[in-house]
Formats: structure tokens, C-alpha cells, sequence
């Protein structure tokens, strides 16, 4: 067979994972193909850079368009990041008639309908498994092992960053500020952490998962989001006292056809398996109206991991191209979307209030919950050594988060109550 | 599209777990693969049976031959179990150009490749994901998701049975046998357990993963197996108090180019995610050069869970029919097999010994060690309150096990020593 022959946009840590793999891996690459696979060309800023990695001078180039026009190349690899760029060169090459294997999280969160739209037209490949939870094939699992299911619901820890600092919180006792900044001397978070710690990245690989999860075209817009930076020791002592691990999980349901999506801090029962998933780890938890209970998990990040993706990606484009089916499975939405909002949805909640530790008070919160049909699975209540006041924690069933709102309003003006410390969803 | 035309050998538990979801989700499986799916004609013993699913009566058949022969059936859904005759059912359908899918993990054990090859010769698809760990869609994973890389170790809890008896164990601090005559009762064990407890199932198991995994024709003699009837109650409290849970597991390992695959009881470091993989569901360990550690989790059994592999492999091969590459993307080991004996692998070792309780026995037991070059990790000796013996626990570096027989071998003789009670894999 005529060999693949690939273009690399960006040489940073991922694309020398590439280069790595397709030079370590290539006797093996091609017994799956049938072809070689080479990579011809690479964008690069600055030529003249020292790197770990020995290549060919001739092969680096500072001009995209090397590239983009280039007669030979077959496939385009994006690993660049961000949007532009980025965007205009994908939809570029697609247009002349090259595949597409991209790690562009942000891309394909905020255009991917576009690119899809784009490489179907031309009968072009475009595969990112790299974009969602780096080594692990879960785009490929949810496409293709749950493709005779229906998927109610998928939970994700999809940032590594925050599990990262979450879990040396939990098993150090340490504060969020100092755990972040050691996160940031260690590499794993950046100088500007925003992305990571509010949630933004994770609501963008939630947005692909549950697209494809639900074959529904969910939209950034249609994920809420809450970050991390707010989680107090306290929280975390509470929910480990209480049997649980505070989490960033994003979560995507489906309830009869509407569907609702979000990233949030969780409380997530010990004996649940996302418990157990610590550091820098991803994990994706499915639940599948037949299958039940399954889990996925592996490095979200780093430059051999999300490699093997890109390298299963370009496996996969070659074994296309060498059938003569490129461009024929292409993932199309094919059901509309009915949104839930945050507020319609029903879920477990976790509450620690401070109050005034005198009789009737916990009988007038009660009463505040009875009213809004919110009711209770356990409530503790205990003096606090260094505070007059008595924390009560409380854990609610489910209950709709409209009420969870009205008892939250009422809460406010309610006298014993001298205030909420936290709020946050259950799950396990 | 043609539609696609089934015929289902067997209509046992996971048969009627096929039909629920060809029915149950005809819309989405014609939205994937652009045909509907049919069920033609189902094999059963014996027609007049009554059932928990309606099926028309024209559609049940006692003659295998109705559906082998069956003019427009495009492909056999096997789910009867066991070598013969479903074998020869197999070959006669595929001789005839139709495609398979089964969930018989004894037949592709045993002769999987007789299966390939004539799959190959006729341009037939045949899948069979549900052979391993039911709703996982491990083999996919292994062939698709990690086909960049160079997986060097597969560790799998592969057999629902004895995971159960396992984790009750653990949890109660019950005995074997009060565990085995529960999960009997609840029908988590057969009658005659040999296959599950002996770890002969699961032993069939690694045959599949580990040919996939290394690309190499692992036949099923190739691997060493030991069960867990011989595990005591003592054996798993120590295991935890030292911070470990007993697993049945199955590992595949591949070292420079030779690898061993063995199931055996196994010590579990609480940290390694397979620690927490309990009761019934099953979870396969994959450790690639590149994509590190990564762990996928579901059932490994069960009507539905079960089901959902054959019907995305029923889904496969609709997609490759409709794109006319049929039986082209066939899966063949192209690597030499070179095997390590058991005796040749490096591991971890737990050893469980009764001493007499005086000095210069320990300096002994250490000196025998010494000499075959096997160096310990931790030493625990304790008083038996029972009895005048002293307890010695010692776990090991990773020591060949080689060596490790004449350490064994040495201690039969040794004075001091009363007997040797257990000895065990540790891993993670």
C-alpha cells in the first residue's frame, strides 16, 4: 500500500509525543495498516530551537501552508492548541481533501459541528480522540462499545489539574491556595490556572462527551459550570468524615429526551469507583440503560499519552484510506435537543450550615425544607469548639434544585441560621 | 439500506438480553447504521417453551440448518455456549458467507483462529466482544484504542463467580465454602463451580486479551493456572491488614519479546484500582509503554450488559456491510510467540509461615533467601495467641520464580519451620 504520509502543526510536548511513537512504533504500525506512516513536514515557530528530539532540519518549517498545500500529505495533525489558528488551518486542509486528526479540545468544543460539516463535504476523516481525557479511547467507546445502548448519564473527571489539587486537599488537609501554588511550581497547573480551576476546560471535553454520548449537538453555552477555587478544608474534612471525596465532576443526563450538562465540586460516596480516582488520573463513568455501570480510566494528559491517541487516530485514518472509506463513518447528531436547566434537575445535596445552638431552630429549618417538598436523608448537628455557633450538616434525597433554591432563599432571612458555609451536589 | 437479517443460535439469558435490544432500540440502530435489524429466526430446543419475551412462533426453530441455510439471514448471532456444536455451526454459517457474532468465550479460547481463518477465506466479519467481560468493550479497546502502542502488561478480574465469593469474603470475614454455598444459592455460582472457582473461565479469557493484546497466538495451554479454593479466611485478614485485597487475576505480561500469562490468586496493594473492583463486576488492568497505566470497569455478565456487546458488534458489522468492506479489518497476530515459563517471571511474593517462636529461626529463614538471591521487602513476626508457633509474614522484592521454588524447596527441610501456609502473587 502507498504509504500515509502526515503533516504535524506544532512540536510542542504532544506533537513530539507523535513523533516519538510513529518512529518507535512503526514496524508495528504498519503490520495493522498495511502501509508506512511518515511524517513529512512539521510547523514549527522557531526553526533554529533546541529539541529533545532529533529531526530532520528539512522536515521543520515556520509556513503553514508548506503544509496545508502540500501535494503529498495525506493528513493533517493538529497540535497546536487554541482556536485560531488552529481553525483556519483544519478547515483549510480539510478543504483540499486531507484528513484531519486533531487533540483541539476548545476547537472541537466551540466549532466542531463546523469541521465535522467541513470533512464530510470534502469525504475527509476527522478524528480527536487526544481532545477528551488523553489516553483513554473514550471517544471511540461511546461511538462505537455503546453504540446498541442508550446512554442515561456520563460522569467525568476530565481535568487533571483540579483532581490533582483536589485530591492533595483531601489526603493532606492542605488549603486550595497552597496546593494550587505547589501545583503550579510542579508543572500541573499554569501561571493564569482560570481554565482549569473554574471549570471551562472541563465543560468543553463535557460538551463533546455528551454530544456523543446522546447524539444530541450540545453547545458550550448549554453546560453550567462551577469551579473549584471556593472549596474550603472544612468541606473536604466534612465529606471525608461523612464517607465521601469532594470531586470536579462534569455530568451529563439524560432524563426521557431532555438532557442536562454540568461541571461541579461533588461530593462522591466512597464506595463509588470516580472515589478512587486520584491525582492527575481522568476517569469517565457511563451509564448505559442496558449495559449498567461502567468506568474508564487512565493519564488525562502528557506527551506519550494523548500521543497514543493521536497515533490510534492516525491508525484509524489509514485503515480508512487504504478501504477506500474515508470520510464514511462520520458521527452526526441526529436528535434534537431538549434542554433541562440546572434548575429542573434532581439530585442529592449536601448542605453545612451554621447556626445558633438553641432549641427550635433545627425544627424551623426543618420546616423550611417540608415546605419547598425538599426531604432529608441524615442530619448531624455538633457544637463547634471554637464557635458559639453549632454546625449542622445536612443531606438532602433528591430533590429539585428550583426547591433547593427556595430553601436557600428562605435560609437567608431565617433567624437561628447565622449562615450557609456550602453547598454542593452528591453523587455514589 | 438493505435491511440487516439476524439469526440467533440460542435464546438463553443473553438471547432474549439481544432481542429486548434489537426491539427496544430499532430507531437509534437505523439511525447508526443507516439499515434497520432483524431477527429472522431464533434456534431454540424446544418451541413450546413459555418465555419473559413474546416472539412470534414462525420465528423459533428447533433445526440449526432453518438458519445456517437461510437464504437472506446476513449474519449469525451465536449464544449457545459451550465447543460443540456451536463450532460447527460457526464454520457451516461462515463457509456460507455469513458473517458471526458470538459471545462464546470457550470456542474462541480454543479455536479462535480455526474461526479467523475461515472467516478470512469467505469475507465474513466475525466479532466477539462479549466473550471477555461482557459489557466492557475491552477487546475494541485492545484493538482500536491502543493501536499506536505497545501494551506490556494485562491485568484482568475476568470472572464475576469467584470476584464475588472474593469480596464477601473480605467484606464478612466468611469462609470459602459459606461463600460458595451462598453465591450458589443466589445463582452467582453454578452447581459444579470447577470451571469458575478453578479459574479455567478465566484462564479462557486471558487466551483472548493476551493474543490481542501482544499480537501473538496465545493458545490456551500457554497459560498457568491456579484457583482460589484454597484460600483462607486467615489468608485474606492478613492480606488486609497489611493493605491488601486477595484478587483473582489474570495477568498477561510481555518482557524484551516474551511473555507469560498466568491466572492466579493475587495480592492486591488497596491503592492499585483493582483493589476496589468488587462483587460481580469485572475490570481489565492495561499498561501500554506509552499510554501508561489505564483501567477499564463494568459488568462482566448478565443478561443485558451482555447483550449490548453482541448488538454493537451486530451494529459493526452492519456499518461494514453497508460500506462494503466486510471481513477486511480481520485481527491477525503477526508476532512469533517466545513464552516465559511461570518459573522465568519476576514478582512480588506474600508468604505466610508458622515458626517455632526461639531465637536464630528468622536469621535462618533470612540466610535461605539470601542464598537464592531473593531479597524481602518487609518482615512481620508475631505471636500466635492459639498457638505455641510464632507467625511470620514476608513479602518479597520482585524475585524470580525460580528462585523462589528452591526457597520453598529449602524450607521443607529447614528446622524451625512448622509449615509454610500460603504463598501469593503481590501486585501494584
Amino acid at each position: 500500500m502507498k504509504p500515509i504520509k502526515a503533516g504535524l502543526l506544532g512540536l510542542g510536548t504532544v506533537g513530539t509525543g507523535v513523533v516519538r511513537i510513529v518512529e518507535g512504533h512503526q514496524e508495528d504500525l504498519v503490520m495493522q495498516t498495511g502501509s508506512s506512516l511518515t511524517i513529512e513536514k512539521i510547523l514549527v515557530k522557531n526553526r533554529s530551537k533546541e529539541r529533545s528530539i532529533t529531526v530532520g532540519p528539512d522536515k521543520l518549517t515556520e509556513d503553514p501552508w508548506e503544509i496545508i498545500n502540500h501535494e503529498e500529505i495525506d493528513v493533517v495533525v493538529e497540535v497546536m492548541g487554541g482556536i485560531e489558528p488552529a481553525r483556519t488551518y483544519i478547515l483549510e486542509a480539510l478543504s483540499r481533501g486531507k484528513h484531519v486528526v486533531t487533540a483541539n479540545k476548545d476547537l472541537m468544543a466551540l466549532h466542531g459541528q463546523e469541521i465535522l460539516a467541513k470533512a464530510a463535504e470534502n469525504g475527509c476523516d476527522v478524528f480527536y480522540e487526544a481532545s477528551v481525557a488523553g489516553g483513554i479511547p473514550i471517544i471511540r467507546t461511546l461511538v462505537e462499545g455503546f453504540a446498541s445502548d442508550r446512554i442515561t448519564k456520563i460522569m467525568g473527571i476530565v481535568n487533571g489539574t483540579t483532581n490533582y489539587i483536589l485530591t492533595k486537599m483531601s489526603q493532606e488537609g492542605a488549603s486550595y491556595e497552597d496546593v494550587l501554588k505547589e501545583a503550579q511550581e510542579l508543572g500541573y497547573a499554569e501561571a493564569d490556572p482560570t481554565s482549569d480551576v473554574e471549570g471551562l476546560d472541563a465543560a468543553r471535553k463535557m460538551t463533546i462527551l455528551a454530544t456523543l454520548g446522546f447524539n444530541v449537538n450540545v453547545s458550550l453555552d448549554d453546560v453550567s459550570v462551577k469551579g473549584i477555587s471556593s472549596i474550603s478544608k472544612e468541606d473536604i474534612l466534612y465529606a471525608k468524615k461523612l464517607g465521601y471525596e469532594v470531586k470536579l465532576l462534569g455530568i451529563a443526563e439524560r432524563k426521557d429526551d431532555s438532557i442536562s450538562v454540568t461541571v461541579q465540586p461533588t461530593m462522591v460516596n466512597r464506595s463509588h469507583p470516580l472515589a478512587s480516582v486520584n491525582g492527575v488520573f481522568n476517569a469517565v463513568y457511563v451509564y448505559g440503560e442496558a449495559v449498567g455501570e461502567t468506568m474508564f480510566y487512565g493519564p488525562g494528559a502528557g506527551e506519550l499519552p494523548t500521543a497514543t491517541s493521536i497515533v490510534a487516530d492516525l491508525v484509524a485514518v489509514a485503515k480508512n484510506r487504504n478501504l477506500g472509506v474515508s470520510g464514511r463513518r462520520v458521527f452526526t447528531p441526529y436528535k434534537e435537543k431538549k434542554l433541562r436547566t440546572a434548575e429542573q434537575v434532581d439530585y442529592k445535596n449536601f448542605m453545612l450550615l451554621h447556626v445558633e445552638d438553641e432549641p427550635g431552630v433545627l425544627a424551623k429549618i426543618a420546616k423550611v425544607f417540608a415546605q419547598h417538598e425538599v426531604s432529608l436523608e441524615s442530619v448531624l448537628q455538633q457544637p463547634n469548639p471554637n464557635n458559639p455557633k453549632a454546625e449542622l450538616i445536612i443531606i438532602t434525597h433528591d430533590a429539585n434544585q428550583a426547591s433547593m433554591t427556595k430553601v436557600l432563599e428562605d435560609f437567608q432571612t431565617l433567624d437561628g441560621i447565622d449562615r450557609v458555609q456550602s453547598v454542593y451536589r452528591v453523587e455514589g
